[in-house]
């Protein structure tokens, strides 16, 4: 019945139905005189919101699909964990996929979603994610989508982030007020918006506070293991003998710098501080503990779903689709691998 | 088509449906007598399974569900992961939901799960689960079914599990080998069997190297947190100042003993080796690196998904119907809280 409508709307103005239900939902890429005539026409033909309610309401699996970059890992499940619970609550029910990083699984895996007729997707971003039209094609053909984490600013649709720029600018602050002059960073891959963002937000720390940045104490770890963290050290210390901190994007690297820097008997922090981000359980129990950044994934799967949601209802009820970005705070954990303030 | 004929046999033979559904699948409770009448009749009306393939074929979702007890545990997030991806090659989608360790959850989250029309669910028991009917009528309704890790002797299904008791057995005796005379054993809560067996495995290995049990050497965590470990030491170790080694059903916990000798100047393992349970990531970072059991997840969740994949193309096919249990190995690993063999 909804498809038959928008066709009609569609064909009688001469327009796309893609159009047709943009303009329905006051896309911003649709002129205002089409909007208008859309809507005129759709009064006309007696296009009530309840029906269209009804109807799609009948389309529903109440099964929304959460794509991962990988699962083995503290804070993603915490996010999928946040996800189940705020689903459970409402009434639907998640299927999970991995794309393991990887862009090609990641297109796959929003088909396979498709096939089963979720109300939905929640979306990390694979590190190999080069071009958006796989997204961009949900959006368009009304299949709700939010962002989470790794995030791109090209995409128009609701997502869910922390402030990495603030987070990464607030760890390195505080290594300064600390006393750290020469401060390393370990930095993820270069495509995600997240490890550029916490680059970008170590440098401006720097620069308030008159430290010249060094392109040289800036090394790139490919991927998220422990054994990098590890291997990096050695590195770091033959290039620069003075380095007085280390900056780590993960939790789990900065577990690695830990643990190497402690077979050196390179004294932590009195010799070198280490900071780690995302507040993994790990940092708790090393040793020395890791100061880091929380970095609430429980809450971020939770608000995920709710927008999600929401948007499900916005459609549902033939209003306005306004997409949100909700930015969660975070705040530096100090423990044991730092010094106090 | 399946449940008319399935009906048609019942009632010509004044059986239950149950009764037809299970004499076909060779189920062991059913007499030959009745077995040989069904699969006579069954003949007689011309059930071809070739039909019947092709009638449940079109009625499989290819989606299967996946009743997990707490999701942010390394283990489970390894057996997550060993599902997903065994699913994924061959074409199932998974839906996650979590029991939270309450059999009440697990009752309504199996119901959840068949109103989706899952193909088959794969269930780690809840330590509160107390009865097995809800997964019994499951088996009787011809929904297949696995359990994983935690389960019953009293169910009738497929399953995968590790053989806790020797698991024990021999983490035990790697104490016991390296001159462990006065062995605590930090146990589970008293139902799920894997605690059980683990118990059962020390106590064995004590029996066999001639050391007395002593049950005030078992103490019992009620949940699996680092704290209850943390807690527990200061107790165990008041109770019996001239404990030499620590045996702690599950990582998590081993970890809490760990950190907590340390703060007492307790020095692991020239005066108490610690070993724990599931060689979780956490095992290969604390200080000192903890011994533990291997306990492969992603490998016991690969098996769980092949076990019901197996039984539904034995159901497809209408072949008589095997459970199956699978025993994983598993395999001490030693490292620095343990003294050397």
């Amino acid at each position: 019945m909804f498809k038959v409508t928008l066709k009609k709307i569609a064909s009688t103005l001469g327009v796309s139905t893609a159009t047709v239900s943009k303009a329905l939902k006051d896309y911003p890429d649709i002129s205002e005189k089409t909007k208008r005539k859309v809507r005129s026409l759709a009064k006309s033909l007696d296009y009530k919101p309840n029906s269209f309610a009804q109807s799609l309401r009948n389309k529903e699996s109440k099964i929304i699909g959460l794509i991962i970059p990988t699962i083995v890992h503290h804070f993603f499940s915490n996010i999928l964990n946040g996800v189940i619970d705020a689903a459970s609550e409402n009434g639907y029910l998640v299927i999970t996929l991995l794309s393991n990083e990887s862009y090609e699984d990641e297109k796959n895996k929003i088909n396979l979603l498709l096939e089963k007729n979720v109300d939905g997707i929640l979306l990390s971003l694979s590190d190999k994610t080069v071009n958006y039209k796989h997204i961009n094609r949900l959006i368009d053909g009304n299949v709700p989508v939010v962002l989470y984490d790794k995030i791109s600013k090209s995409v128009n649709c609701s997502k869910v982030i922390i402030n990495d720029k603030q987070a990464a600018f607030n760890a390195t602050q505080y290594l300064i007020d600390t006393g750290c002059k020469k401060i390393a960073h370990i930095r993820g891959p270069l495509k995600p918006q997240t490890t550029i963002d916490r680059f970008i937000g170590y440098k401006k720390a720097l620069e308030v506070n008159n430290i010249p940045f060094d392109k040289t104490l800036v090394y790139v770890s490919d991927s998220l293991s422990f054994e990098n963290g590890y291997n990096l050290v050695l590195k770091i210390i033959n290039d620069h003998h003075d380095v007085d901190a280390i900056f780590s994007f993960t939790d789990l690297i900065a577990t690695g710098v830990l643990i190497r820097l402690k077979e050196l008997d390179i004294i932590v922090p009195d010799q070198i501080s280490v900071m780690g981000f995302s507040n993994w359980f790990l940092s708790k129990i090393t040793s020395p503990t890791l100061s880091t950044v929380d970095q609430p994934g429980y809450e971020m799967g939770r608000k995920a779903f709710t927008l999600l949601y929401n948007e499900l209802n916005i459609i549902r009820n033939n209003e306005p689709l306004i997409h949100e970005v909700i930015e969660i705070a975070t705040k530096v954990i100090p423990r044991n691998s730092t010094k106090k303030k």
